[in-house]
């Protein structure tokens, strides 16, 4: 199935699974596989604490988004949760039953596991293919996260070679936030579905390490402290600055 | 930390996890890195209905293997189960819910999963890279199975850089039995553990996709007629044939 990126996609070729957590950056992803691909469907993993609030405002924004535009609502499909406890069996807390299962000082939780995105993208992959889907979306970035080593190109670019093998398919994993920082990508979700999609993302999408959803900001709601908060505000302010 | 193959390992660098399924394979790489490493952990996967049989048969063997040699006995060390209940959340059945949850013609459960070994060699190395063992054993081989493409050679390999590049790691996918068929895996399990280890496979391992766990035969114990027994009583013919 040949196809080159200069020319429309259609039919299976047009088709995409995003990796959606519910926080700004696979939400700009969303839009952008909408804006994109003729079919879309999302997944999203749930494995931890933390993760909770992103996993109740997934289906708000999945709503407002495909309300955004008659076709980005024509052209979303399902949406599936994947339970991930294997990740904290593997977990450091978990091997060594020595560390106490709350916050480290980096907000990360103490189940934080190497390598963790490794499985999300490869069960995004066999997702995708039994759903045939083309199109792999993250929105792994290199440029604000540099110390989550399965975040880099080198790695997604490995693993869609590892993956293609293992299931003798033609899948792409496709990571448009890699090489921009925040504020260009709350620049992109601007160009990608206006105002309309700004509000979305300050409104609804979950960012804050410690599940903040009281304080709103400009930017949008959380801490305004912990390390994604004070990310987003400062793309934020060289977005709108 | 360089190495070369050539001479003894020493220290961290002679430190091994074995995916373990309880079958003759995994059995016989588990002797493979007891005779190589200084220390060896085992790892194995729960999640599906065929592998509870599996599951049973680990701790005997893992105790009967410790028992063959007091050197094998002091570098074995702990065992750990992971339950990977999302193989199933995306396998076909599950996506799908049209397909019924009975062994398919192949014998394989209707829950089989394309790319289900990128997901186990994964999990392996997290699990590997936490506990500070540097080699990951894998049983899985080329000669008998084409039909798996995720057990082949280049998919290993390309997935061990992808590992690597995600975690920062220098960790070795090994595959002993790679290259070799079911007679030359009975002749190495001769070679490593003589006949003790021989008996031991034929008595306690578990291959049968039927879970039999009746019918003996010189070979093993199992159904005597699905491709597993036929493969392993094929191998077993050619090596005392």
């Amino acid at each position: 199935m040949p196809s080159t990126r200069s020319g429309p996609l259609t039919g299976e070729e047009s088709s995409a699974l995003v990796l959606f957590s519910g926080g700004q950056d696979s939400t700009t992803c969303l839009a952008w596989a909408l804006s994109r691909y003729q079919r879309v469907e999302t997944i999203g993993f749930d494995y931890g604490q933390r993760h909770a609030v992103e996993m109740e405002v997934r289906e708000p924004v999945r709503q407002r988004i495909a309300g955004l535009s008659a076709e980005w609502s024509r052209k979303l499909g399902p949406d599936r949760v994947v339970s991930l406890d294997a990740l904290g069996q593997v977990s450091i807390s978990a091997l060594t039953a020595d560390l106490p299962m709350e916050k480290r000082p980096d907000g990360l939780p103490s189940t934080f596991v190497p390598g963790r995105n490794l499985v999300f993208l490869t069960f995004a992959a066999i997702t995708a293919y039994q759903r045939g889907l083309k199109y792999v979306v993250a929105g792994v970035c290199e440029t604000d996260f540099s110390g989550y080593p399965d975040c880099r190109d080198d790695t997604v670019k490995a693993l869609q070679v590892a993956i293609n093998l293992g299931m003798e398919s033609r899948l792409v994993l496709e990571t448009p936030l890699m090489w921009i920082d925040k504020a260009d990508t709350w620049r992109l979700a601007e160009r990608l579905g206006g105002q309309g999609l700004v509000d979305l993302i300050v409104e609804e999408t979950h960012t804050c390490y410690l599940g903040d959803r009281e304080h709103r900001h400009a930017w949008g709601v959380g801490c305004g402290t912990c390390d994604a908060c004070r990310l987003r505000a400062g793309g934020w302010s060289r977005f709108r600055g």
